[in-house]
């Protein structure tokens, strides 16, 4: 038997990364492997949807891991956002679909592909590999297209991701549009968290052309109820600011139902974001209509307009 | 139609980047894609061969890519190996089989597997995508194998590549152990090479932990005839040592009959060669055992031994 393989996505886990690491780890136990998935932070609420509706117990969480232990990565490539230890750690796999910043001293399996949500491309190496994809699994993988791409809405959804999410709920038993309402409806109720969990529901740092900066996320039914909080929210911030030292951080409320998003953004280069979405900030926030994808709208757009 | 691709490999091409870059233009011309394949240098004999044996043009070489145009990237991702203007294309795809340093700034297409050559990968993406192999691209797919990994006998073959080449060589209608060996032999020739053209048949060029070397492997049926010429090509390799100011430089001429390699090793720092190997260099030379691979053997010896 080979070593065991760890299987686990990014920080603060979305659905994606929850459910394509117990979806790769069974792939691979299928192939044969001594394979687990684990989690790298709370489950959130959507998640948590997701896997009591298609009966799927929570990974373990995992702290760290050993040197030279065999992981796999999915829905991330990049150490800053991975476990403690990862740099010594033996990557025997990368499954992604975000850019890429990555290296190796040998070679591995790495597929990435510019799709909507890594459960797509999970999809095709079941089919690849010739191994089954049950109701369970499938209502997993189905989850977390719906995350990924806001129910098709997000500029991240390709026709493969439709397509794939199409022929999942045949598998699963469930009506695209009514669980998916329901599941991204879960992910919302933000009303029992602190500021500070708040903004680290789904929350990513980055550091390019020397400017370290975090984007965090939420979906919301209704800004105004998340802009009710604003200020206690911009305490949060200037503390993780503070104790990040970011050059800047940006806080983006998704309306799920409209396809746009409601931004609070502070810091010394916070400059980047207007310049970034041409918006003026008002009282550190502003309207970005149409925008509703960290990967393919915010970041590019932030990183294209760094000095 | 989408912009034209343009598909390459690395400089200084081997059988792999030459019949791969073919391979997959063709492929993304059957999904449809306005793709053409190109060289990044002079042909060598092995590919010649194969080239000849299947009746197929040689690409047109390559010598730039301008600003933002669509390019794919076959069996290499590093910017250095590839052509002038790499950092500013657009690049769509990526399909490799070594070691990973790449960065991106939006998701693309990467596949990258641990297996002895590219056209194994690329024969899954055949079968994946429902596109027919014919016999000339199978011709080419098992040359690139058979060159690779030196009829299966290096460490970096898999049992996927000899697999794939069992069912490839069926379609090509060939058989592997004649066609290999009169394929690796036709690229032994040097007899009509400058010294400065013998080290540069297939050399690559590396940087860590700053140092900056080059490893350069020739394909020999006859040891003796090579060291023949040694003094001459010490100093074609003292040449290139200054002219590209680098630490060390390694030729290794590996007997393809019996899988062994013999080095000169020149430079500054030659004794991470030493170290890595566990041998004395004596009048610049070395035997090294069972080194055949430059990839999985040489390389990876000498990165972990630098200093």
């Amino acid at each position: 038997m080979s070593n065991k393989l760890y299987v686990f996505g990014h920080q603060k886990p979305d659905t994606d990364s929850i459910t394509s690491a117990i979806v790769l780890a069974n792939l691979e136990r299928a192939l044969g492997l001594d394979a687990t998935a684990y989690k790298l932070g709370e489950v959130n609420k959507e998640t948590k949807y997701a896997l009591k509706t298609f009966e799927t117990e929570e990974p373990l969480t995992l702290d760290s891991v050993d040197e030279n232990c065999d992981v796999a990565m999915v829905d991330n490539n990049e150490f800053s956002q991975s476990v403690s230890g990862i740099e010594k750690a033996n990557i025997k796999m990368v499954v992604d679909h975000h850019k890429i910043k990555f290296e190796t001293v040998e070679p591995i399996f790495y597929l990435a592909e510019p799709v909507g949500c890594t459960a797509t491309i999970l999809y095709k190496l079941y089919k690849q590999n010739d191994v089954e994809i049950d109701s369970q699994i499938a209502g997993l993988m189905l989850s977390a297209i719906i995350s990924d791409t806001l129910l098709f809405k997000s500029p991240t959804c390709t026709k493969q991701d439709v397509e794939i999410a199409n022929k999942l709920s045949k598998i699963a038993g469930v009506d695209i549009e009514t669980y998916g309402k329901e599941m991204l409806k879960a992910g919302t109720d933000i009303s029992e968290f602190t500021p500070y969990q708040v903004i680290n529901i789904d929350s990513k740092e980055f550091n390019d052309k020397n400017t370290k900066f975090e984007i965090s996320q939420v979906n919301a039914v209704d800004l105004d109820s998340v802009f009710s909080r604003q200020s206690e929210l911009e305490d949060a911030i200037q503390k993780e600011i503070q104790d990040k030292n970011l050059d800047f951080y940006m806080f983006a409320a998704t309306d799920i139902l409209n396809a746009n998003s409601k931004i609070i953004a502070i810091g010394n280069k916070a400059n980047a974001v207007e310049k970034a979405f041409g918006v003026n900030l008002e009282n550190n926030t502003a309207m970005l209509n149409n925008v509703v994808s960290r990967k393919k709208q915010m970041l590019p757009n932030i990183l294209n307009n760094l000095d």
